[in-house]
């Protein structure tokens, strides 16, 4: 699937937080689609004609940028845009998780992915979030993903020790990745966004969304290998995810199905 | 120049985007600069005084950055501080066209650097712009530099393949640079923030324009040749301008006249 | 001290500019916390209650942005969250001198935290501030620390050649560190963003704050010693404090008291 990414070049539009945009752009790239970020309302509805897909990341709201996300992601429904909804802190302050209810409210969105203490919490289970980082380890974390599949429609990952995808009837697990990956700041959101790059390409379906993580945490494995430490680390992450091989995937892919 | 420019140290103002913005920061420094970043109104204006040199970058545009951009740039042209504009997705939205023609009405552009898709579509012979990325390999991309050039009065500069400068009159044709710096977000907006070191040194014009984008590809170049991927890349692009030497440039640049 | 702060893992909370604060985040972690970003005032109300320090950057202000400084800084006053505010840029503008000046009236701030133009000039002294980097190299630095404390109350660090930290009372002096620091934006930043982990983890106090830039230099001074250039550099800064020991403090702190 790798190559069809690289080939197609899905044009990724992001409105996203000011703390992990630019390793966002990159991560992109190395995914093999082309980024485009912005968060002007005006702007952000005429670049939604291009993309290949909306990637709406909440990490910094603000009253505007939500305006734009609701305004963009009507717009991307409109024209069969996949909306991909990063819900980063849903559960740590009223205004995160009221900004993700009116995006469901108003949105028809494609793939919701989160850590385990934002699927948890938007499933209902409950789930302790601390900040922006997920604090549980929850033994439900596969009916977390299938409860919030299942009520919302959208295809729900979940980023963890291993990873989640269901579409309210199936569960993948995914257990490719390293701890690394929670070192540095921004990993879930540049999951997102390579999220994007295969939904962008595929559609939105069970399979794109855990190709596209399962190609990210391998990466992440890889470069949990060469590196020395969370700088160097990132850095690899680019690296490795860039010169991801078919080879690569095939021997290192552990996926299942629940 | 290079040395000039290190014992210089300008003071290189940005009023830029959030994405690349860190980018633009820490190259100004290896190129020998001292960067500035502010998007306030207020603050801005005061900033204007000290400046060396004024860049000017629509990555993310909003209402209020641009009207920053408008008052700080009618002040630099009272005080004599070269403006740089890097009219980032000229082409790809109405917002951002609009913004670029307001800059160019309310103030006087010293220097214009964009892609090929930007200098093209600012230049009035089409070029698709795609997000905010140039797709467009067009064959008239000397007529579009010396067309715009001689519309403004700036001195023109397109990154490509090739980068090109022109004053409305000859064409510098620059052609050191790696396929690489396509690969990691931002290498264009760095560019503009290296000809603000220059600019900023040695005032506006062909000279220093192209040896900014000279430094800056050879850096690339050099870079390419000891990475591994766009993260390394990008670290390395870095390394490589802080400690470019007068003998790299001798041994390496490749640049000519139209 | 390092373990305590890695065991504990203190949440700092940030509001700061948009140009440094991926690198807030990951030095944050790399320091053993656990970092989260906000600038909207409602977000940032609802998160001070859960923070373990307060960081407040004004690197990039704005009027909304100074706002939710001054409304999450009061609610942190009365939750006993210890505030570090860094007035980057103070002197260099009016309008970064105001927001310090109003900050400082309406808030009780525990840690200042700048270089030496930005606290030279906060104390009285003078100092010249040359864009957001200081220009001065004060005779006077260590009574600069000293009146700023006594007359604060806070506690102030100023980062230099040699760090000084005051209570206002005795002064202490860190010489660790590397000249390489200066060539990478946004050290001064990410120094806050350390104090904000040990301040977060054993409350303000010459020994927290001292610590603090301690572990931070000293990562400095290894990451110079294995880099070869600003961009290698920056990442080995974020390897090197991540992998700290006990050792490497011992056997490299040089820290005395005037």
């Amino acid at each position: 699937m790798m190559a069809a990414v690289r080939k197609k070049r899905p044009l990724v539009m992001h409105i996203t937080n000011y703390v992990t945009v630019n390793d966002c752009a990159n991560i992109t790239l190395c995914a093999g689609g082309s980024p485009v970020m912005t968060s002007q309302i005006e702007d952000a509805i005429s670049m939604v004609g291009m993309a290949s897909s909306l990637v709406l990341n909440i990490g910094t709201p603000d009253d505007s940028v939500i305006e734009a996300m609701v305004e963009a992601g009507r717009l991307a429904n409109e024209l069969d845009v996949p909306v991909i909804l990063d819900p980063v802190g849903f559960g740590a302050t009223p205004y995160r998780t009221d900004a993700v209810d009116r995006i469901l409210d108003e949105i028809r969105v494609s793939v919701i992915k989160g850590n385990e203490g934002e699927i948890s919490n938007m499933a209902g289970l409950g789930g302790k979030v601390r900040g922006v980082d997920s604090d549980s380890c929850s033994d439900n974390a596969s009916d977390a993903v299938k409860i919030l599949a299942e009520r919302t429609g959208s295809i729900v990952a979940m980023t963890g020790k291993n990873d989640r995808v269901s579409d309210g009837n199936k569960v993948f697990i995914l257990s490719n990745g390293s701890e690394k990956m929670t070192e540095v700041s921004g990993t879930g959101c540049m999951a997102s966004s390579v999220v994007g790059c295969y939904v962008g390409t595929f559609g939105a379906g069970m399979e794109s969304v855990a190709a596209a993580l399962s190609v990210f945490s391998i990466a992440g494995e890889m470069a949990a290998e060469i590196s020395d430490g969370p700088g160097s680390f990132k850095s690899a992450l680019m690296d490795c995810l860039y010169n991801l091989t078919d080879e690569d995937i095939t021997s290192r892919q552990r996926t299942g199905e629940l």
